[in-house]
């Protein structure tokens, strides 16, 4: 294989044979092909895309490239992966309905970037909590409590984190295949025999429309089936955060309080998300126990409201040395707090779910570059939905800090006020988050 | 200028500002700017292309990355620049004859690299030729001898060299837009008033297709003006071989007889190459001397048939330092040679300069990576041109070499046979190699 030959095959948009496909990842995560190579392959995917051949070839060589899990076969194994939003802590409700159903739940989660939360950083919040285990550890903490969520290892698809470092400084990360490839390569490692995918789409998801959304949700089914594995996707509405919370320890607080029947469903922000966590979990239970879904959603129904859930994700937490109470007892009070009036009358007709992730941002929920330090207090909890009718003074959200002046707290403000749109009549609250099932 | 987001842009196909391409350009000369991000976004050109502002930022940036030769406003100067083919050494006849009607000609020239030969390879099969000049070497050769054919120096367009490097690695060569940057970035830098480029078209060439000729034509005339340099194209066949000699040391000596008048004008080849010669340095004449194309054709026949072109090449050539007498004793006659038979009677109809170049390249004739060495006496010299009529028998070419064992060059002559395609009835020459003019 002529690495130069291969990229000019695909410049000119011709399909790469399988071998050729093989030799260049391998090639470039052994380091015998350039990054400048690797790189203009990667642009050429972008421009010119790749067929389903192509991509299952791709994500089979990255896959490889590292360990692959294996587990009982008579284990019904499962998980959910999300393409990111804002307030997203469905994993932290999803994953533990889906164990205290039955089903084992290996999930490799990441760290956030940009706009984009980290599952991973979000449980760092919880004081003693190692996300990053061995594969030993992340191996025999599903054995013995049904779920763990782990950072993705050493030895999980090393070719997808080679070749994400490269994307991402090479203007290579929208593509299809490429995006597929990398979620499916460490998704498919971990060995679950059934992958749910949530596709985020709207104004705080990487892919805005509604058909780039299910391009997406298509073509990650597809891999997925090509690969022997159960697979569905939903496509969901990323317009407005999901629930209330947005910020690292803000969002555990949220999920736990929704495990442990502690949230007021009243609010449609809550009640959607709890509603389509149950749908993605449900989702996984059927996909893994071949049991239909509304056997499946009934389960997930039960086990919710009888704490099995929360008591999944309680023996996890403990599993891998973190403390709840500890957690509890130093989120309980944040030191520096502000409160966002609105200064409108009307009804809430919108939420920025990109301009409040940028204000969480701004206040020390994220990181702007790979290793700048999270704030895990800061964030944005916001006190209405879509739909709910506010006055003049009415509160819309507060802002959160370990440690901020007053006057970088009003600036906050002032950028969050900017992501609510209101009317003058009244609004419905969307009645259901699914925008379509794939 | 963040490197990320011009990719990005690119890759989207919208066009780069002016500063965004001049930041990157200086970026990646300097090393700042990684080879990954550079082949990304090349490849997004090759993909997405660049209008004619994009392609003349991105020239000029070039240019300006190194020194630029200025001559004295009253000398007319003129360079000659082809695209690259087989058996091209018109830049011996050309540049020569353009320099004997008064215009000076300083032409950077390039090394040859797969089946296209170099002009600075060529040079120096002539003993004692330094083909590789300091600036003011260059400068005052020009000057003093009103010619000088020399490799691209350190000092002109460092960013073309370092980027042309990368493209060759990437499978990023074929664009309009990045293929003009590099050779006007180059060209411009010479700082001739008048640029004629001879935009090969057909087996032998780069561009196999008329209308991509004409597109790459076009563009290169376009570049040259918007930098206000008078220019003019001429894309001419290059289905069959230049003339008859394919190989170094054999192109100098047919362009030395075509310059001494030794050549045989019946030869519809050499005919050819003769006439498409004094085209080329006509235009550069007129161009440069802003005097009419029938007058400038008119006295570069006269300067040809009196012998003063022969004289500026010798002249030039003596004040590099080569010694045409020890080239001629040199090569008179070639230690393993191998005469080509005809198997078949008829016309020939086509030769196939591609074929021909590959087995001149396997005889030694050229490199197949940088650096190797080149056997200066190995090529293949034709015996016919198409037209000409055969018989069982007839001497179709002959293969010459350095040093080749006998069965190498039966394998050569076995693959030189392929090039051949003949016909029963009478074949014409074409009647110029001139296809179209721009």
């Amino acid at each position: 294989m002529n690495p130069k030959i291969a990229i000019e095959k695909k410049r000119e948009g011709r399909p790469l044979d399988d071998a050729e496909i093989r030799e260049f990842v391998n090639g470039f995560t052994s380091g015998e092909i350039p990054d400048c190579q690797m790189s203009a392959l990667a642009m050429a995917i972008c421009c010119k895309g790749m067929d389903e051949r192509e991509t299952a070839t791709l994500t089979d060589v990255m896959m490889r490239s590292g360990e692959m899990i294996r587990w009982p076969d008579a284990t019904p194994t499962a998980d959910k992966h999300s393409t990111g939003g804002v307030g997203d802590k469905l994993s932290f409700i999803t994953q533990p309905l889906a164990a205290a159903c039955g089903v084992s739940v290996p999930s490799l989660v990441g760290r956030g970037l940009g706009t984009t939360g980290g599952t991973a950083d979000k449980l760092e919040a919880i004081p003693g909590f190692r996300v990053s285990l061995s594969l030993d550890e992340f191996r025999r903490t599903v054995a013995e409590t049904g779920l763990s969520l782990a950072t993705q290892t050493d030895e999980i698809a090393p070719a997808d984190r080679k070749l994400y470092a490269l994307r991402d400084v090479t203007g290579t990360v929208a593509s299809i295949p490429l995006i597929v490839s990398s979620i499916l390569s460490k998704k498919l490692a971990e060995g679950a025999g059934a992958l749910v995918f949530d596709v985020k789409c709207g104004a705080g998801a990487f892919m805005r429309r509604r058909e780039d959304a299910e391009e997406l949700a298509c073509a990650l089914v597809a891999g997925s089936k090509a690969a022997g594995r159960r697979a569905a996707a939903l496509v969901t509405d990323m317009d407005a955060p999901l629930g209330f919370a947005t910020g690292n320890a803000s969002e555990v607080a949220e999920a736990l309080a929704i495990l442990d029947g502690k949230a007021d469903l009243g609010d449609a922000p809550v009640r959607l998300e709890t509603e389509l966590s149950i749908e993605l979990a449900a989702l996984m239970v059927s996909l893994a126990k071949e049991t239909s879904l509304d056997d499946a959603r009934a389960m997930c129904r039960e086990k919710l409201a009888d704490g099995s859930a929360a008591a999944k994700f309680r023996a996890m937490v403990a599993a891998q040395g973190g403390d709840l109470d500890a957690f509890s007892a130093r989120f309980a009070e944040p030191s520096a707090k502000f409160r966002v009036q609105s200064m409108r009358s009307g009804y809430v007709a919108s939420i920025d779910a990109r301009k409040v992730a940028e204000v969480a941002l701004s206040l020390g929920a994220g990181r702007a570059k790979p290793g700048d330090a999270i704030d895990f207090a800061a964030g944005v909890t916001l006190a209405v939905g879509v739909g709910d009718r506010v006055g003049l003074g009415s509160p819309l959200a507060t802002l959160t800090a370990s440690d901020a002046e007053p006057d970088a707290l009003e600036e906050a403000a002032g950028e969050l006020v900017g992501a609510f749109a209101f009317s003058r009549g009244p609004v419905e609250p969307p009645a259901s988050l699914v925008i379509s099932r794939i």
